[in-house]
């Protein structure tokens, strides 16, 4: 049986869990899948020699597993603050100076969670590339699989920074963020790419 | 509070859930997130001339994503006689023969399911598109999450047609599967790159 409560309530007119938590689950998704191809690769005598580089894996994929899960929670919390700045009154100028005060304080959560999403994801893309390389063959086109869906991850969670970029008044962090958004979102787009083009061409 | 009950089963060395159930978990994730930005268009006078068309739209991605659930469970049924397949005797040339024979028709499922995860990934990736044309501009950055985590399931889906057919021996069946798959590929990746690109343009 599968839960459905977290899609049900992604489906949901509520803001949260939005772009945010449903990129992280899915960044959770791949990482489980890579996990799979390395508990089919430990214990297997074709694979001894990267057993301990396997088991190592595995405990990462464990660790960015459960970072994402807690990613979607945290992710929910940056939006309460945005929400609330986005509700403030702006009738006069004292009323506009406090709504931009409190929306540019929130806005760096809002962009850092996201970012924090997108770099757990290309942990997991980096633990796919290992995956697809040394672990079990049978599994290959799982390790495939978990890497299309961990770059699909890593855009969702890109949009959420840009979105919130827009809004941010201090050019100077705006700037770092993008320039670590454009870094992530590269790294992990080619080294996806690579893989599931690899993947593709063994499996055919 | 989050169930992870479909994520450990995931990770662990069980075969299924596996790479299929994954791309099926991931569709309906995109499909619910597609369906919030739905359900955040409708009821508001800026959007009424499009209320009707966001209401079907929203019906269509209920039945999508409850369909890709389904299609986690039959994937996992499909998979039972292909295991079974794969492990039966193969000493003597009756063994053998009976072994192939019970393999080429497990091949017909174990590629149709993945095949149907693509269709309705597919489906999916149309919302999105609607969703990012006329759905609410406030949650477009969603729209966009939704798409790319749709491709990515689309893509995952298709690597589990590709090692199937690798192994099927009716050649008229598997260029006719391998046909359909190209075809839904290439329409789902062209749609999904356009909607993402004209996100990104349109929230930088």
């Amino acid at each position: 049986m599968i839960d459905t409560q977290f899609i049900e309530e992604l489906a949901s007119k509520a803001p949260t869990p939005g772009g945010g938590g449903a990129s992280a689950y899915a960044g959770a998704l791949a990482s489980a899948l890579a996990s799979m191809v390395g508990n089919l690769t430990v214990g297997k005598k074709k694979y001894a020699e990267v057993e301990e580089r396997v088991q190592a894996e595995l405990i990462e994929l464990e660790s960015t597993r459960h970072h994402l899960l807690e990613l979607i929670d945290e992710d929910a919390r940056a939006f309460e603050p945005l929400a609330a700045a986005y509700g403030m009154p702006k009738g006069t100028e004292a009323e506009k100076s406090a709504q931009n005060e409190a929306l540019q304080a929130a806005l760096v959560d809002a962009c850092e969670v996201p970012l924090e999403i997108m770099v757990t994801c290309l942990e997991v893309i980096e633990s796919c590339v290992f995956m697809a390389r040394h672990g079990s063959v049978l599994a290959l086109s799982d390790a495939g699989a978990a890497v299309v869906i961990a770059k699909g991850a890593l855009q969702a969670a890109s949009l959420n920074v840009v979105i919130n970029l827009g809004s941010m008044a201090d050019e100077e962090r705006a700037s770092l963020y993008r320039g670590q958004m454009e870094d992530l979102l590269a790294a992990g787009n080619s080294m996806a790419d690579e893989v599931y083009a690899d993947v593709l061409e063994r499996l055919s």
